[in-house]
């Protein structure tokens, strides 16, 4: 068979074949028709946030990691203390790159089948007035967790602390309203919920706090402050920038648009969660999370309880029948996950069941509950 | 016209059709299929340099920049000292990010129109026992200088120093031969001389020094011994790669063993240049390095003496008819700068004088030098 394979996985994901064609061109990084879709590009996303009045964009090459680090080097002062609020790896991932830049850390750890509490939080920050930052994890892939953007916000913004927010699986499909919630960095990428090939990421930051950021990083890549001036003065990328991946995210955008933006890519991804979770109650299979805390972006499956089960075989049959799964990230329980995301609906989600049922029978796997 | 406009700049620069069409796909980049094709690339570039034995290479997400400062960042010791030998602005660059992450980092300058001088390193090396780690920029872009990679290494492995080479715009087409020349690290990027789409670098380091580099960066993004420990361990890259970049570079690196590997591509761009430097003569317009110390890579010309002359409109005016030129990165002397490289025969650089030739007269431009 050689249709391409369906990616159920957190990004890389499946784009459309629109988004992939704008890659068949090259483009000078130097020229102003490249710049302009550079600028068209930070133009809708900050519409996406309702924050062009009070907010800026800063692109940056690379994964989303790179602007998750970026993003602490360039809002963070020499003399912060940040606290990361940790329900899952890529809370710890946060912690660990703010600690290797040498920014004072301290890591608030929550189950993570749980949402982070943001009266645990002010009970922190009350205990510590020394903290200037807190970062939290919007959607948090390694479970899957929904975690209360809205009401760490308030705290933050109440006690008068910085908060970054890794929004990386959740940008473009959750609502980010800057009329309601308040941060002083928020961070995604292009191979997430917009849709578009992996290989850039962006940081929002807030206007009224760009002054403080200068000299902040001890990274040249990672500054975005610099970035962001150089771009602001000349229209282009400070270093070269990943410009197919950059002109796929542009056409992702527009299709992202035309489907109606957030609310319509929430409603699909919603219909596929949904396909999704109905479909693998009928063969048995329990999700991990409770339904209260869980995102319509990624879903982590309990693991079938028969001997016969080895996820690596299980990976590959599914696989056979054209649909890329992705492992579990949990360090105590077996588990799987299935994305929610990417250019597919609920057909794609049922013909996905159907072939979980199907690889099932193939490898004699009976007990899955 | 709506033909694709030929890039002559230092990358991104004009790819083929086949190359752009491996990117029509998405992959997982979990799956053991896109992870065979980073072990390819990883073989094919190690292969290149003669090094499978004595080397590593380390692909890195993000633009060449951030590799040069991955290889900084992870090979040089807190207590290093790094010698910058500076004819150009890449190497002022690199001498700015060692700076700011904090390594003691001290710049020996030289004539951007010449080459470094392997003498005055010894004698640096000499005066500075603390020095212990060279910087050089194998190809200076900023003018298209050759730097001297054989007698620059002699010195450092005579001196027991370390050297670190910048190859970005010379890897692919110029000799880098480690059965002859012996470095720490040396990085290039995907869409320079093997004709890929610009979006990761890679770094090559010797094994003997890995041990050496555990725990020296203190950035985890750009931290290359993690990002090895990590592929070697699971054939995967540590975070999300550019995952179409990725297939492309693949597809491209087959174009280039195809067309008989690095001494086909220098030819090819030899005659390139030899067409552009002939033609660009016969306009009047003379390069403004001594052909002794000019890479057949991108030529640096004076700028038409005519008080009509202006870089903006001249670029403009070349653009419509079909070439993207790159502008000067002199500080002193009105130049601008035309690229060899790129998937591109001497026909395109006869058409690009013959558009060139078409602009003076557009612009009314009478006096060349």
């Amino acid at each position: 068979m050689d249709r391409d394979k369906i990616l159920l996985t957190p990004g890389p994901l499946t784009t459309t074949l629109r988004t992939k064609l704008a890659m068949l061109r090259d483009w000078g990084s130097w020229d102003s028709e490249f710049n302009a879709i550079t600028a068209s590009i930070r133009q809708s996303l900050l519409q996406i946030i309702h924050g062009s009045n009070d907010y800026t964009v800063v692109p940056l090459q690379g994964s989303g990691t790179f602007s998750v680090e970026a993003a602490v080097a360039t809002v963070v002062p020499a003399n912060g203390h940040i606290l990361v609020l940790d329900n899952g790896a890529y809370c710890k991932r946060a912690a660990k790159l703010s600690t290797m830049m040498g920014k004072k850390c301290t890591v608030k750890t929550f189950d993570e089948a749980q949402a982070v509490d943001p009266q645990v939080l002010e009970a922190c920050l009350q205990a510590d007035p020394s903290i200037t930052h807190v970062i939290m994890i919007h959607c948090e892939t390694g479970a899957g967790v929904l975690n209360p953007l809205q009401a760490v916000s308030d705290v933050c913004k109440n006690k008068g602390v910085g908060l970054i927010v890794d929004a990386m699986s959740s940008f473009g499909a959750l609502e980010i309203d800057t009329r309601q919630v308040q941060f002083d960095a928020l961070i995604a990428a292009s191979g997430k919920c917009l849709e578009g090939v992996p290989g850039m990421g962006f940081v929002f930051i807030r206007k009224a706090i760009l002054a403080s950021c200068e000299g902040n990083s001890m990274s040249l890549a990672m500054d975005l402050y610099d970035q962001y001036q150089y771009m602001e003065k000349t229209t282009q990328w400070r270093f070269t920038p990943p410009t197919h991946v950059v002109v796929a995210l542009h056409q992702a955008i527009a299709q992202f648009e035309e489907e109606g933006g957030q609310a319509a890519r929430l409603a699909r991804y919603t219909a596929n969660y949904q396909a999704l979770i109905d479909g693998m109650a009928a063969l048995g299979f329990q999700p991990f999370l409770d339904p209260q805390v869980q995102a319509p972006i990624i879903v982590t499956f309990h693991a079938p309880k028969d001997a016969k089960y080895d996820f690596k075989q299980f990976y590959l049959a599914a696989k056979d029948r054209g649909f890329i799964l992705y492992p579990g990230k949990l360090t105590q329980i077996e588990t799987f996950r299935v994305g929610c995301i990417g250019a597919i609906g609920p057909n794609e989600m049922k013909q996905a069941v159907l072939a979980v049922k199907q690889t099932l029978t193939d490898l004699k796997i009976q007990t899955v509950a």
